[in-house]
């Protein structure tokens, strides 16, 4: 792999942990998705995004079966040069891989003082609204905006209850989940998260019909026609269980609406109204979407990155595969 | 105010009759927002939407403090007109009022064969989550798609549980709501819907924060920054009580990343993929979002509106008020 396509990999990855995505971090490597799909070819390390259709504000890039992290960074940053001389663009990505935490690429816009919306199609793993079995992709959509004080807004959302590192976190704690995340493969609601792996499926987010679970199905198609049908790839359920992951990458010039200072006042000061909420609990404050992530950037910032020994067992196994030095500074 | 505008509002109203979302169309007339804000000029039925910000893909529209229906008309034609010279565009409506069913706009663009995106922020009445009281819009997102058989693709969702609509409806009815759609003034969940007029609130899609509330806050957020801050217009606990109503309309134009009929074609296969998900319940089969509504459509369109004769009774009062004949169609 090109040393510059290897950053943008690494960046992504490590980006996601310093944000405290740990389901999104260095662990994916080892994943099926990762370093044993470019040993094989599955996903090839080598591969040169290329536009195959392009105006103004638009473009479909092909990821030609390369390395996720990279095409959808390429994606972003035309989505970025676009919206630049226009004032919005968007980018749809065919013939990708998964592509990390969908938060990263939506930072990215913002580091250049615009709004970034990322979206992506997950593996096939929730049930549409009363059905049963498993229908529709863990897609993910992110939406970040630039403010003036502490940190940006950042919503990083799957469209599902919750995402399937929920799950596989609950499943490697031994602990049983929340009524109302998952059913079985029969469509029962059940607590054991084991269930998933059996056929089960994640309920879309809203749960029910009765508390608006038709919204959460509807979300994930929302992504499935912005970022599977725009790209030519395909819909969640016609990729299956490959590893094929379409993506949407969207940029808005907030200079193009209002003044760039004026906007990101006004963003702090909805932050700060929504944050001076009086709490239900006083442990247990309201906070804004990006809060939990950037309090913990600062704190991994200063004191390093938690990593589950297992992930560094399984990452010094593949250096040590590799030939690849492993980092003194890595620690289980 | 002008015929044409008056047109534009008929059709916005009539047309989510004709759609079944009863609570947006013409009882609408005699609520606060409309005849009574027309008549003593909170609306001015005068007023000429101006463009005050512009480029290529995107616009800021000042609706000058006119009827809602109006300026969210224009916005989503404006955006149409750039997203076919660039490939998408969005257009930030602010000083507008209600604009009706956010359905009406997303349809206007599938019309012209483009994706719609309609959204707007609501009354105030969702808590954020962890929180107690009303600090979030009732805020709203539809987008609409275009497919090539039965009808098009639509999401049409408020990003609270339920709508105030269906909360309404439950009043009216003298009916208990599910828990899980609102708490009272103290923040405790109930399920009598009168608890939201005395101070109560709807809970974010997704409801308690173990079930992901946290994402239709997120969500809600999304619609105060793309409508209330791109447009300048403020956010929705800051618009407060007033009638003051943001917009945000975009058109993708779905010819500048594939060819229609390709687009349209893997559309009904998506949607006819997840109608053949096996149901929980033989008589509640798997729909997709649009099912209902374009069900309702070719129903009504053939055996007319059904209108509450407390409806009827109102509108009857308000052309009598103001010396307007009443159409003998229209029955109670």
């Amino acid at each position: 792999m090109p040393t510059t396509d290897a950053v943008i990999g690494a960046e992504a990855l490590v980006h996601a942990d310093e944000l405290g995505i740990d389901t999104h971090g260095i662990r994916l490597l080892t994943q099926a998705a990762y370093a044993p799909s470019l040993r094989d070819g599955t996903v090839d390390p080598k591969a040169t995004p290329a536009i195959v259709q392009e105006s103004p504000s638009s473009a479909v890039l092909d990821g030609r079966h390369g390395f996720g992290p990279v095409a959808a960074t390429r994606a972003m940053e035309l989505a970025v040069a676009k919206a630049r001389a226009t004032g919005a663009a968007f980018v749809a990505v065919t013939n990708s891989s998964h592509f990390g935490a969908a938060a990263h690429y939506a930072l990215l816009a913002v580091s250049h003082g615009f709004i970034g919306l990322s979206m992506t199609i997950g593996g096939l793993g929730v049930v549409p609204t009363n059905g049963r079995g498993r229908r529709l992709g863990i897609n993910v959509i992110s939406m970040a905006a630039p403010a003036a004080g502490d940190h940006p807004f950042l919503l990083d959302m799957a469209t599902s209850v919750v995402s399937g590192g929920r799950l596989e976190l609950a499943r490697m704690r031994n602990q049983s989940v929340p009524l109302g995340w998952l059913v079985d493969a029969d469509g029962r609601p059940t607590t054991n998260p084991d269930d998933f792996n059996q056929g089960g499926a994640l309920l879309p987010l809203g749960g029910s019909p009765e508390t608006g679970g038709y919204k959460g199905y509807g979300l994930s198609m929302m992504v499935d026609v912005l970022a599977g049908l725009l790209s030519g790839a395909g819909f969640a359920a016609q990729l299956g269980d490959t590893l094929t992951r379409p993506h949407f990458q969207g940029a808005i010039d907030v200079s193009s609406f209002q003044q760039l200072d004026r906007f990101t006042a006004m963003m702090d000061e909805m932050m700060e109204t929504l944050r001076a909420t009086e709490p239900m609990d006083e442990d247990c404050p309201v906070l804004v979407p990006g809060d939990k992530k950037f309090a913990a950037e600062r704190d991994r910032t200063i004191h390093g990155i938690p990593l589950h020994p297992d992930v560094v067992a399984r990452l010094r196994r593949l250096a040590n595969d590799l030939g690849v030095p492993f980092p003194e500074t890595v620690k289980g």
